[in-house]
């Protein structure tokens, strides 16, 4: 039984079930490096006799283990520490060196880099805590609707996506958010970037001028610019996009459309106001543009009234509404919805038709099959409740391991905190560092439409459970000190700078119209 | 008991499930109107004990049914005919009368015409006969796959699609296809339609000339059109594309693209001869033009040396590799891939990021582990063989009930004969008057870019099994029986032409260059 007596503390107390609680305690031996590479982990029925636990526990949390490919099971038995893995495994490509001789076009996107976090890494992502998806359930519902009534369901061919998830998904529209909306007023879409992209190729033509937040989300942007958009940031204040602001705009030059997040603006969070939401709904019918809405994670509303949608108002002609389950579900379910008038609905079904056939059938059946024997609705139910505790742990985190360097609102919902950074901190070496450090984060820089290394740094709290939260806390800590010390090194000291706490007062003043897009990658976990 | 007796006759010895005869027959009860709307059948026992079959075998014949819609279950039990249903529910739709006020820019695409068959009707439909489909394999699959290891594929970003269906893939392209490929050369895409969109959007600039086939798979040509290509039309004929004529428009103007089925072509369904795909290529390097080679259903070859893609020859560089599972496991599963040399696959997977995230990870792992396993390619197997029967049951039973009406060859291989037909037949007017007969099937005139009516249909044999493409043909002879009688009535007689024999010469000489888009709405079940 060697050193296991002295890492592993399980409490059944904790929220955390006991698998998690031994799973994260093996992961921190792991990462320290007391257990290393080729070690042979204990059998889980002496692993379970010696902690008093059930056998299923140990079982359960060294297959999450392997999940997150810390540790490897030998044919034969026994399970061991698995070999470091370099991040992206190179491996030679077939085609490596095979280059076409056709010219290409211009670049219209930088190349996507994505960031792999080491297995076992604490992530700070605002995306669904798929631990507990209800994933018995949804295996169950497919199986259901691939079986006896297959047929039908594989091979449906309406574009629109199934109608069992349409009227599913319209009833939800009209209940939870207010908006008038049948089965025939919604198209299912892959994802809520596929809906925008849809969105973009159905309302502008190139030269059309858009609005968009000067913080958001890079793929919304994106695929607005490749429709040909000539995008016109507008700033974001603590009561979301600056209406004054894009009446100034709107007098300069015509807008086509206005693309936005009122209801917590990505990546901020905060909540529009409802006298900017009205305002912005009669510039929309007076200057004849249409809205955007993008309501990614609408369900997740902690604190204050419910806020309805800007479509569940006066303008609802103008609004293209776009929506998604991806952050009810799982990322990897991405079934996201639009929702227009038929004139515009006509249009995105038949592109959606010709650029991507239908959709997934037996998912969207096994999905509206959660929604109606209520599954769905309970585990959204759940979620809320569970990601309030989160967003408080990690608040008490914050204050608890990094107190003097960041600053924060405690935003009404979402899935993230919107944290101003103390502005002697390097916080793109910071999060360099807290990746070692075994915990990740994104700066604001690749939200910003003008790529600004702005003092802000967007913190997920939906991913991990509060034990969790408060370890990433602890570690973004280490290594704030460790960046410190490495700045502090070459010359004297204070590279600790005065503690600020003015509040996010202007998050963003960059209202400097149609600026090329910024360079970096997109940042596609919201 | 009543009349059952009189109708149902089963056997044991045909190739169809004995569940599947039974529907059959009843099916054909309800068309015909012996069985009434809201009429009960007898109980699955009762049934069961008279026929002398197993009750289960009754049980799936009325869930066959009733995923038909043709018949309903009752709480409190019994089984009973269903109301006929308007075949688009009209249903008043919440935003009816809603029209926003901003402009649209000019119409992209025609509105898509969605004509879905009444229950019951046999589909001569190109598709995968998803009844055959390893369901049970599958939807374990699936659970397995968001099981235990659920947090990695649940929160897979990865835009190229899941590593381990990715490896899978490439795996199959060298093995079955000879094409040098490694997981990284892989992209997955939701659809085919996906796949040709993003390829589409990352060759192709405003104004650029593409080379398609006259006779084709109009979402193919359009997503072309979208990305701003300017389409010009090449014949194909017995040996495929024209490539002497593909020469001439070279000589002409330049070419960025040329867009080809050189396996079975589509709709026609001839194999490309090795002499033109070996021209094709060295006409790719010598003009610098990428070649996208749809290969839409390559497993199903049924005589004559299998042919490599032309992406496994001397052009590879050029060739951007398009496939899909679609045809081998079921359009709503329509998972598919391409491939190509890094430079593009780059820019295609920014694409891909940008404009959809990512797919659903889930059910590509699901599909992987039937790779893994070996049920899939077993799968492959199985239809292979099956649809080869299929075709020759088609090509029988047309001979059979329409021999003087029809002309074709019996093609190597694809899903569907590429039928012509008598000069003196109205093929429209056939084709509506067959669905009234219950009867589905294709004429030219939407795969033709010149939107010409065509002496041509498309005859898919993969959905049906023997029994029911006798059937279907013996419904086709019906329907044309009506048509004919419809059209001689007026006049004398002679409605019926001399029988023409030449066999399929030239099916298309339409070389005219850069006509605008037909104007009839895509035709998606290939």
């Amino acid at each position: 039984m060697r050193r296991w007596e002295l890492t592993i503390e399980i409490d059944p107390a904790r929220e955390q079930p006991l698998f998690l609680q031994l799973a994260a305690a093996i992961t921190d031996g792991i990462r320290c490096g007391r257990l290393k590479p080729g070690e042979a982990l204990p059998g889980s029925r002496e692993l379970a006799d010696f902690l008093d636990i059930n056998r299923n526990t140990v079982v359960a949390a060294y297959g999450e283990l392997t999940a997150e490919g810390l540790v490897t099971s030998r044919i034969g038995g026994g399970t061991f520490v698995a070999q470091p893995q370099p991040v992206a495994p190179p491996g030679p490509r077939a085609l490596a060196s095979v280059t076409p001789t056709y010219p290409l076009p211009p670049v219209a996107l930088p190349p996507l880099s994505r960031t792999i976090p080491a297995p076992g890494t604490l992530q700070l992502r605002g995306s669904p805590d798929v631990r507990l998806l209800p994933a018995r359930e949804l295996a169950r519902a497919f199986r259901r609707a691939i079986g006896i009534q297959g047929r039908n369901v594989l091979t449906c061919t309406d574009p629109r996506g199934h109608v069992r998830l349409r009227t599913q998904l319209a009833a939800m529209l009209q209940s939870t958010r207010g908006l008038q909306a049948t089965a025939d007023d919604v198209l299912i879409t892959r994802s809520i970037e596929q809906g925008l992209d849809l969105v973009a190729r159905t309302l502008i033509a190139p030269g059309d001028a858009v609005a968009i937040e000067a913080l958001g989300y890079p793929p919304a942007r994106r695929v607005m610019e490749l429709a040909g958009a000539h995008l016109l940031p507008v700033p974001v204040d603590q009561d979301g996009l600056d209406v004054d602001a894009l009446e100034t705009t709107l007098k300069r030059e015509p807008v086509r459309a206005v693309l936005l997040t009122p209801h917590h603006q990505f990546p901020t969070t905060v909540v529009m106001s409802p006298a900017r939401r009205a305002r912005l709904a009669t510039l929309a019918l007076q200057h004849r543009f249409a809205i955007v809405e993008d309501d990614y994670d609408h369900e997740f509303h902690y604190d204050g009234k419910p806020v309805l949608p800007i479509a569940a108002g006066v303008a609802r002609a103008n609004v293209v509404y776009v929506g998604s389950l991806a952050n009810i579900l799982a990322p990897g379910l991405c079934t996201a919805f639009v929702s227009a008038p038929p004139t515009v609905m006509e249009r995105l079904v038949a592109l959606r038709g010709t650029s991507d056939a239908q959709g997934d059938a037996a998912v969207e059946c096994a999905v509206a099959e959660l929604f109606e024997d209520g599954e769905c609705l309970r585990h959204v139910r759940r979620m809320r409740r569970l990601y309030r505790i989160r967003r408080d742990a990690l608040t008490t985190a914050l204050v608890r391991h990094l107190g003097g360097a960041v600053d924060f609102r405690v935003p009404e919902g979402g899935l993230a905190l919107w944290v101003r950074v103390d502005d002697g901190i390097d916080i793109e070496a910071w999060s360099q560092t807290a990746l070692q450090e075994g915990v990740s984060f994104s700066p604001a820089r690749p939200f910003d439409f003008l790529d600004r290394g702005q003092p802000f740094m967007r913190l997920g709290f939906s991913y991990h459970d509060p034990a969790e939260l408060d370890d990433a806390a602890r570690r973004m800590s280490r290594a704030l000190a460790r960046v410190r010390t490495a700045r502090s090194s070459p010359g004297t000291a204070t590279a600790r700078s005065a503690v600020r706490r003015e509040g996010m007062e202007r998050i963003d003043a960059g209202a400097t119209p149609s600026l090329p897009l910024a360079r970096q990658s997109p940042h596609r976990v919201r």
